[in-house]
């Protein structure tokens, strides 16, 4: 249990013909974490950096805000690296919010809904729009190469979504990996969470896959203002960046860029 | 709402130049289903195949095991087509199982956990090691493909994953899109369900992205002995399609393949 990957027997077929080979396979586990000793969620994992993906998931969530909000975040036990509690300085929310708990559904404006839209749409405690920081295209273009440079699980793999933190001026300050690509941004701003970074000011998230909702708000919570990823996103994580003055670019790759919210941020003369 | 895509303004920045264009976005919305009037469980899906995702994720977590199981599936209202109620021939179960609630967590033998794997990991109704469909290499490298060729929405958006079922003489059935991957593969179970076709002997499942458990499971329900995917598994997705005898190919891309498990399925002769 707790490997980030695993080597197995496969057989490889292509034109050439066919073979047994050994190949890497990216690891994929449960981690359950708990809130002062209690069950709070299960998420599936890569496993390592737990303690990121802990803590960004609960600072996703809004049970904390800090690193001081926290005393500690473990293994239980060195046996079973599938269980991580994190003791927390107040008393725990009883368990994760499930959107489906609910029985307030009044003909149709459902309360599980309302609650879903709340956790998607919370009120936050930065001023993203206020965010003074631009991204020049070139710094912008490079950021995949970047970010794929520096996935070492990838390599071995071809498995594994990455996020990873950026400066104004293109330095890289943290890249996690992970089968989720959810995870994966948990992991980073859980990183800067433990290194009390948080808010994210004039920081540029850039993440390998597409952009839903969920990394949008995720984004949001920690402040980051900018955020750059290889493929698409979607019509709510544009809705979301938008409302949040957010910089929001996708399909970032081959030296182009769409930019669908925060054009402020990209400087430039539009062509005539 | 309730829209598959959308078109918005947005900033397109490259080498040429930049300037401002309409592009489509793909959709995604949150989906409400209900079992017999009360919540069930909320997923972020893009709006289409409604139906489809409902019974194939209520087959994927045990609820229905046919058509024959619901009496209606249908929007609540005409206005809102984000909650969706499905009438069961029996009495709904409380809720959708969240593998948090637990409070049996004794020394991290946790009872949470238990119950994910639990899920991950059911009693199959289905014999899927004793199907004796095979699929030659020729078909199997062709499926990605086959598929790409069927979704519309990828070449509108470029945003969405794709899930398709093939007959063994590699027939394409049925096609849906998803902007989540394992929502597609609710949706072609779904329409199987509907069209009474489970357990979907000598079915290869073909799939645009990479291969979780979660994948395996949900395919391993409906009695698919054969997962082609276009990018990678995970150890946990290599580990169940070998208990349960599935035939799992990942990186079926540029006319080769990599066979995980199954390998009988995927006739040859091995390099001496």
């Amino acid at each position: 249990m707790g490997r980030v990957s695993d080597r197995r027997r496969i057989l490889r077929v292509n034109p050439q013909g066919r073979r047994f080979r050994a190949d890497a396979i990216v690891g994929e586990e449960p981690l359950e974490i708990q809130l002062n000793g209690t069950p709070y969620t299960v998420t599936m994992r890569t496993p390592g950096d737990d303690v990121d993906l802990a803590l960004g998931l609960l600072h996703a969530e809004g049970v904390i805000t800090a690193a001081a909000d926290t005393v500690t975040a473990k293994h239980c036990t060195d046996s079973d690296l599938n269980v991580l509690d994190v003791t927390l300085r107040f008393a725990a929310p009883p368990r994760r919010r499930d959107f489906a708990v609910s029985s307030a559904c009044g003909a149709c404006g459902s309360g599980s809904m309302a609650e879903l839209w709340e956790q998607l749409n919370p009120q936050l405690r930065h001023d993203i729009a206020a965010d003074p920081v631009t991204v020049p295209v070139e710094l912008l273009t490079g950021l995949p190469d970047a970010l794929r440079s520096a996935q070492r699980v990838f390599d071995r793999t071809g498995g594994l979504h990455g996020a990873a933190l950026f400066t104004d001026s293109g330095r890289r300050e943290c890249v996690r990996e992970d089968v989720g690509r959810h995870n994966a941004v948990d992991k980073v701003v859980g990183w800067a969470l433990r290194q009390d970074r948080l808010p994210l000011r004039g920081a540029i998230l850039a993440v390998s896959g597409r952009v839903g909702a969920e990394i949008v708000q995720k984004a949001a919570m920690a402040g980051i203002p900018v955020i750059a990823a290889v493929s698409a996103p979607t019509t709510l994580a544009v809705d979301l960046a938008a409302k949040w003055g957010m910089t929001l670019a996708g399909f970032v790759r081959d030296g182009g860029a769409n930019v669908y919210t925060g054009f402020q941020r990209i400087p430039g003369e539009e062509d005539s």
